[in-house]
């Protein structure tokens, strides 16, 4: 795979030019652009060139510049220039695409998103093998180093902290063994650090970031480490589908795995959404963001301690979970009754027959909500207080 | 493939639940946005809940029924529910994994969008083989029944009018035998429909839509046919990229397809970003939109017929056109060198040494700027008046 020389690149090079007739979109002739008003009379305060015409491939530069920035505040280590993605999901693909064959094996947290399956298993048909999370109701500390030991060839393994479903971040002591495993690694792999849900984060002494930083900082040469993250839930904007993909490297090592993943995308979506990278750009330029965060993290946290209060008046059998969107519930057996009961009386939550649970987003319940949630589980399980 | 029945199903059955734990994302328990001020404040007078949250798998439902209402006005045939892409390279690249494999030949234009190679051949490893568009100066009538006959065991053929780069329409009578060789096909065909450019046709006596329509009214067992088209240029939304992807199929079999494309689209990029969708469903149900469309049309038509005047007093060999945002020069010998001495004058046109043409997008040029675009050119190769 590669990035082909053709009219983006042309397009490029023209762009000071005084009549720049390269791209097929309709400007003024001066790079301005033309919307219909139909669109533009909805975007206030923004310019309309980086909402309404094309980004250059791999997104607005000065987007990708701002969100380096952003991960470069976090922790310095090697990185390249975050390459942005139509989500998070669009990142994960473009990786399985870019590092994953049948002859890969893929290493999945368990419990771990679904649609990690269906990304690696049934488009990329790799072997994928799941490693727990926990192990014996604590963090499951050996996992690493065991599943580590299935890989044949080359490896891709998925780190995912805050989880999904599990809710659950691990402390840096936990987490050691898995960064000494990934170190001591025989065979190559690929490690992605899914970090969806950074800064969700509620309890104190749990790892402060993403173990990006940790592996990237310490590099051997079997292991590439893989960021990917976005605006999706940092920044509350789940409609915006903008995601990075920042690999661990610098240098000649980033720009080829720049010119891979550019020349994947443009064979898949061309260039991500301009007027949700606008919107994101503008966010991480304007004075307030912290703040404006720092409600939606208090919003979270109140939820949370009010789920974990409720939870803990019942017997009900919850994951560790401290960070995060969802609380995970074992069900003895089949947990789609359950759900179907629960959905009769008005509840929703999702069942996870996988992992025998229930998964329930607290990041979508009101805080006036909770305890009538708790309760109707509670009740629908026959575990109440 | 096939739509894993996980979350998103899930989530949509309990839309209407008094408490939606379902999914995650941040709202205030009924349903509600909670999105940041730093983003929605530059949203004004659309939905912050159709614009920030995830829209369902597939698009936005009331985009998808509009976009169709809209493909009904033009003409009555069957077809399935536009399924929502992010921009039309999306649509291209879900259908290339649908329905190609390096057992696929896969018949494309020639001159055609580079794209399209990077796509189906790059990407895909697909047996590409290229049809003329023009042969002897004149629309190549036999083109099509030549190149099925290349095919092997199936194959996927793409069409694209108005063309990029040629900006060429055909008349009914040129087409004709297009349609009845896609007819007549001995082997298996997907035929796409790749109307990027639909609507901006400068001539009278073209064919007046896209072949999808009379190729859709004719079924027959051995041919589909896909149209793939979008906001993109026919809303001047270059930024938005939403694009669709139109069966021309119904009833279980224009179900079967939307599962399998939506199980494509879950695994790549999971939805389509919201904000574009709701921007693009606001301006299809604004009354003014066909005016304002009118005018791009005008601005585009007046842009068209000055370049025409330009051209024909030079004799530069200029490829027919007469509709998209392009015309072509044919060059002696590599056109890079041209392009070159074109950019130090301060002219960015494409050169298309496969073609032994540049590109010249009067699309972005203004009317003012265009006879100097030819003049230029013109000094440049020697062709001047």
């Amino acid at each position: 795979m590669f990035f082909p020389m053709g009219i983006p690149a042309q397009a490029s090079e023209a762009k000071s030019a005084d009549i720049n007739a390269t791209i097929g979109q309709l400007t003024d002739g001066h790079g301005r652009a033309m919307p219909l008003p139909a669109i533009s009379d909805h975007l206030t305060g923004i310019s309309l060139e980086e909402t309404t015409l094309y980004t250059p491939q791999g997104g607005n530069k000065a987007l990708r510049a701002a969100w380096k920035n952003r991960l470069q505040n976090v922790g310095d280590c090697q990185m390249s220039d975050p390459f942005c993605t139509v989500g998070l999901t669009h990142g994960l693909s473009l990786l399985a695409e870019l590092f994953v064959d049948e002859d890969t094996d893929v290493l999945l947290p368990d419990p771990g998103w679904g649609n990690y399956d269906h990304i690696f298993s049934t488009k990329m048909n790799a072997r994928v093998h799941k490693y727990p999370v926990f192990e014996n109701g604590r963090f499951a500390q050996d996992a690493i180093k065991t599943v580590l030991g299935q890989v044949q060839r080359k490896g891709v393994l998925v780190l995912n902290f805050p989880g999904n479903p599990t809710g659950y971040t691990p402390t840096p002591d936990e987490l050691e063994p898995w960064l000494k495993a990934i170190h001591d690694t025989e065979k190559p792999i690929v490690v992605i650090c899914d970090d969806a849900y950074a800064g969700f984060v509620y309890e104190q002494g749990l790892i402060p970031r993403s173990p990006f930083y940790e592996l990237a900082s310490a590099p051997t040469d079997r292991v590439l480490t893989v960021k990917v993250d976005g605006a999706t839930k940092e920044l509350c904007f789940f409609g915006g589908r903008v995601g990075f993909v920042t690999f661990g490297a610098s240098g000649e090592t980033a720009d080829a795995l720049d010119a891979k993943i550019k020349g994947m995308a443009r064979a898949n979506v061309s260039t991500a959404p301009a007027v949700s990278q606008a919107l994101v750009l503008s966010a991480l330029r304007n004075p307030n963001l912290q703040a404006q965060q720092a409600e939606r993290l208090e919003e979270s946290i109140a939820r949370y301690a009010r789920l974990k209060t409720a939870l803990a008046k019942t017997t009900l059998p919850v994951v560790p979970f401290n960070s995060g969107f969802f609380a995970l519930i074992r069900v003895e057996g089949d947990p789609e009754p359950l759900r179907q009961r629960l959905l009769r009386r008005g509840v929703g939550v999702v069942a996870l027959p996988k992992y025998s649970s229930i998964r329930v987003a607290f990041s979508s319940t009101s805080l006036t909500d909770i305890d009538r949630l708790v309760d109707t589980i509670a009740d629908e399980i026959g575990e109440g207080a």
